[in-house]
């Protein structure tokens, strides 16, 4: 059942007035008549007093933050969330996607989250005008022999600069390139600012406007008074949502990695902001990767190794604690199977960061797209925390919300916060760039597909395959199949009669790691993708990989064979 | 990291057109110059041609069904999702939130999706017409002492058809008992339908509806097609999706149980409608729990024991298929921790059903605020499918999307559909209320609050305690938790000095299962939160609960160990 699966969560509709007030009448309740609150209490019997009931369930439940209203500190939302504690201790949150317009106002992104948009005049037709820029830029570049070194070089250069361009330059450089648009030649708009947020209204009157988040971390901000608690009041901690995000974008290109609704998995990890040191940071600081900060990207240069510990030490990456989540990004991105060489940490341009973050750094993973940022790793500082608390209504309970005082050694101070934000969707197609291959089949006349997921990642660790259609191996296949499904190890089974190469090339085309083909009763072949050796094993047994290879008679796939140890193949292989 | 917990999913702008036309691309270059991109497509190495590169993997991505766009059949979707295959053989959908209009006018929503809603005629304030009218009802019930037994009869009987009135019957009980705005006394509108969806508008200029999807069913329906593909052209089969759904009620009432975004886990499970049999119904058909057929609820009975087998073959449960997953809801649910005696499966009155279904029983839990619905399990026969292949303009492999020619025994026909729909929230706010207790503590002086989760739901397994702050127990109590943390036990830690005693009363608070205190550096306390039951275990143990209360030293408590056959313990206590 799925729902086994899912956290203990749920949201609500407004409920801190209400349950502040149920919450002290179970405090008058008790002073008065502990007694008889106590018999109305007992043991889940609701019927005596389903009232009192609830208000001590709400009490708990509120009290030790099973459930937290979403935006408690904006006192606006239309439903509200929960969280519980991860094993990675860091503190689960999931918050509603439609958000109310006060929280978003506060953040910034109702006047700033925009993309500039121009018009056809004629047509009405609506287009990105950095895109038409770009497209102009590129296009002379490629198929323009005519134009001078002096134009190239100024092209290129606006090329590096385009996304940081303000509305009024962009207009300037359309104008001054006579750009037109695509699809007519009309001349286009001035162009103007667009926001991205999908736009709804929440109640029936249509007065309360509401956006789907374009992003889940407001939902922590908001939170961060009731998840400070939660952690005793400690400084360092970590919470983290996984969820839908929105974005209206003007015109989605490059098919699967700019779309409106994607998931994200947001880490905000909130720290001091005079120390910002790490305890686990030497534990990838020795760690060499493909950097490629600001300076070396206005002087035109290339990515470059460097070794974390040293950028961190010099200065080039701002901290130990955005180092540390820099280097955990790429141990994370790695063993996913995303092709080290191919994976670089960008440092963003002075003038290219969000309105909220001071330092950011953006994993980026090459496709035939180009780079793509698939993770950023922001440090954003106090921003959020400060936006928030000077946005709502100060009464009792809330000027404390991002504040501490620490009487001895300063006065007030808030919260910086470091967030990793792992663009799901966009990691996942890359992976899937990274371990697609094709050959020619031994006869030459058809493509092979293989997709080399490694085995901690495959949508399937197995498929289970009878050799013929036979009553025995049929049923030696389910067998199989029950243990395998005991074991949760994710499998399928094909019964289709099509021959055992064809069954393999499928296999491969799916990313299956392991092929078990039933050719007999007791032991069977177990085929390992990339090597394609094969190995044949005594049914009742679990054991790795490497262990059924040293145990077992094996076939070993001469062409391929050197490929098994580069397979990453681990723990996670086949035992259960 | 939470990203890997993942599915390997995405969702995607318009792409089914450029697929195709991608994919044809590569069948001309194949056959034009099978060796060129044969070498352009060798081993992940984009740079050679990156254009041939991803048309052969989105030729494997989408042909092999990794990705599906979302809304393929109405082909106007602004993003689009996958799905991958999970352990229990049922298909695993994600699909996006914001839904084009054209979906959700051919699934019935944009039509009838709606409440009844009155208007303060001064204010402009808004009642939802079917509340005021209970309220009305209840309020006489209770506290007129003079009403007639006539008049409380037809009150009484019209609290039970009240869901079902009319737009008309409800504005003329309006008008007939005088209900006014309970704000404020002044005359209500006439009523009306209000939507009950949240509407937005999809890219920049505004002329593309979209709502956000009122239930995540539509996702799976519309990939019918893909889905019956990947499963080999067979039925039965069974797809779920597990996600957000919206619904902007009009008044929110019920705290956590009527809410305006929550979780729903929908599971359709499509089978042939002319055979409605299911081969695991054995399995299920002794059990016996409360149901409420509709001629009970009609002529004024309750609930009562009935065996599953016995309803489904006199037909009071439609088919075996529906009574399947009735069993496997029953099984459900009390596993995670409903009590059974507090469960029950209401059959829909035939005026009651949803616009879309058949037969419709929903598994009602009573808590403090009466029976809530929390699973409904429908028999939506054909409905959606047709409705979607009626609404689709008729292309090439569109117009075989529901149907399937048997050329042998019958003609067309379109697949029926069983829908198992879990509301989450809803589901876990009943296992809060089941699973709490209060009771005054031994001196009598505080009320003492427990969870009893079973270990299976428990938000955290163990807590772990130093019995008083030393640097030796504290270095144990880390010891303890990395162990746990590597037997993905959830747990957590309290180091602050408070006592012990203190410590089992938070830990009994949070409904956590055991607490471990380390008052030595081996052996250490293990506490059984029920029973309070205490052993002292040597570290590098492990076993169950079971296996540890019969090898070690113990003290039962006496005040509560009855209690402790009760907890449901099993094979998920303790053990990794």
């Amino acid at each position: 059942m799925v729902a086994t699966e899912q956290p203990l969560h749920q949201s609500f509709p407004e409920k801190s007035s209400v349950v502040d007030v149920q919450g002290n009448t179970v405090e008058t309740l008790k002073v008065e008549n502990s007694s008889a609150v106590e018999s109305a209490l007992s043991s889940g019997n609701v019927s005596h007093n389903p009232e009192a009931f609830r208000q001590a369930l709400n009490k708990v439940l509120y009290g030790r933050s099973f459930y937290i209203p979403s935006f408690k500190i904006h006192d606006g939302g239309p439903a509200h969330s929960s969280h519980f504690v991860r094993e990675e201790k860091m503190l689960e949150i999931e918050c509603t996607c439609v958000t109310p317009e006060v929280v978003l106002k506060a953040s910034g992104h109702v006047d700033k989250f925009t993309d500039v948009m121009v018009k056809d005049v004629t047509t009405g037709s609506y287009y990105r005008a950095d895109h038409l820029v770009k497209d102009y830029c590129n296009e002379k570049l490629e198929k323009d022999v005519t134009i001078s070194a002096e134009k190239a070089a100024e092209l290129k250069d606006l090329l590096v600069v385009l996304e940081n361009l303000s509305i009024e330059d962009l207009g300037k450089k359309i104008k001054e390139y006579g750009i037109t648009a695509p699809d007519t030649k009309n001349p286009l708009s001035d162009p103007y600012p667009f926001n991205l947020m999908f736009k709804t209204s929440i109640g029936p009157s249509g007065q309360h406007t509401g956006y789907m988040r374009p992003e889940t971390a407001q939902g922590i901000f908001c939170n961060f008074n009731e998840l400070y608690r939660y952690n005793g009041k400690k400084l360092p901690f970590a919470a983290v949502q996984v969820g839908q995000a929105f974005r209206n974008e003007i015109s989605p290109r490059q098919g699967p990695l700019r779309v409106r609704e994607f998931t994200l998995a947001e880490i905000e990890h909130f720290i001091h902001p005079g120390n910002k040191s790490h305890p686990k940071f030497s534990r990838v600081a020795k760690l060499e990767f493909l950097m490629f900060p600001r300076e070396e990207q206005v002087s035109g240069q290339s990515a470059t190794k460097l070794c974390l510990g040293e950028a961190v030490a010099k200065g080039t990456v701002n901290n130990e604690t955005l180092g540390y989540f820099i280097g955990r990004v790429y141990l994370f991105l790695t063993r996913l199977g995303i092709d080290k060489d191919r994976l670089r940490f960008r440092q963003h341009l002075a003038n290219e960061m969000a309105h909220y973050a001071v330092d950011c750094w953006d994993a980026e993973i090459e496709t035939s797209y180009g780079w793509i940022e698939c993770v950023g790793i922001a440090d954003r500082a106090a921003y959020d925390l400060r936006a928030h608390s000077k946005n709502v209504t100060i009464q009792k309970n809330m000027v404390s919300i991002s504040k501490e005082k620490k009487k001895v050694y300063q006065g007030s101070f808030t919260s910086s916060v470091i967030e990793p934000s792992f663009g799901i969707g966009r990691i996942v197609y890359c992976l899937c760039e990274h371990c697609f291959s094709t050959m020619p089949s031994k006869a030459g006349d058809e493509q092979l597909n293989v997709f080399r997921f490694p085995p901690l990642v495959a949508p399937k660790m197995c498929m289970v395959f009878p050799l013929v259609k036979n009553q025995q191996f049929e049923e030696t296949t389910r067998l199989i199949s029950e243990e395998l499904t005991s074991c949760r190890i994710d499998h399928d089974i094909d019964m289709k009669g099509i021959s055992i190469g064809k069954r393999y090339v499928k296999s491969d085309e799916l990313g299956v790691p392991f092929a078990i083909t039933v050719d007999s009763e007791t032991p069977v072949t177990i085929r390992e993708r990339d090597s394609k050796d094969q190995v044949r094993v005594s049914l009742k047994e679990k054991m790795t990989w490497q262990d059924v290879w040293a145990s077992f008679p094996h076939h070993s796939s001469h062409s391929c064979a050197s490929s098994f140890n580069h397979h990453g193949l681990n723990d996670e292989g086949l035992s259960c």
